[in-house]
């Protein structure tokens, strides 16, 4: 499978999770390669609004531009949502993380597998946070 | 072109004409055929979220099932966003309907020509109602 293919999996299995517990949840299109800054996932259970950029990877530690950051900030802006990344190392549940609790390296920004571990929150726990 | 390419070269066109007005805007992956409701696109401009489902068509009159229309309303409810038709006849300009401009016609809802010149908001009409 691809890495574009196993990237939309991962979003579509994100929208399921969403769906199976009551909120509504879509995916955007083109995300990763519109002109236009846009995060994957979308959902909302009337009272929360989620804006989520999603990554699946096999190593250990994620990069981030600053501007990629920038973008689901700005995003986020416009569209009143809360901005979290959503990260699925192999072998592991998905954890999201709040850009603050993003490790800061030089120019970047970065997601380990620690630091996931540490201050991301699982599936249930972002959708039960107040 | 296929209809389907036709409908996102639309969507996307619709897109583009948010994003040259300063409101950020996403095409919905997999709208038309998901099994989750989901409109094909959202647009913000920070004080107000619009959620649009596109119609592109050569005939002079569309119809929508109640399901469709409910589904839309749904969606709107949990993400707080303005429900909209977004409609476009061969040959002329988007016009936007609201849901309860649509002619109840038995168990559907249709928008003619006609209704979408009477009642539609063009584009420009749209991004500057309060």
């Amino acid at each position: 499978m691809s890495r574009k293919s196993k990237g939309i999996n991962a979003e579509r299995e994100l929208v399921h999770l969403f769906q199976q517990n009551g909120w509504s949840s879509v995916r955007i299109a083109g995300s990763g390669s519109s002109k236009y800054p846009s995060p994957d996932v979308l959902a909302s259970n009337a009272l929360r609004r989620v804006a989520i950029e999603c990554k699946t990877l096999t190593r250990t530690k994620k990069y981030f531009s600053s501007e990629d950051i920038e973008q689901l900030k700005e995003f986020s802006r416009k569209f009143g949502t809360e901005s979290w990344i959503g990260i699925r190392f192999k072998g592991m549940p998905w954890y999201f993380l709040s850009l603050e609790d993003l490790e800061v390296t030089g120019k970047n920004m970065a997601i380990s597998v620690v630091l996931a571990q540490r201050k991301g929150l699982k599936f249930e726990e972002l959708i039960e946070r107040c």
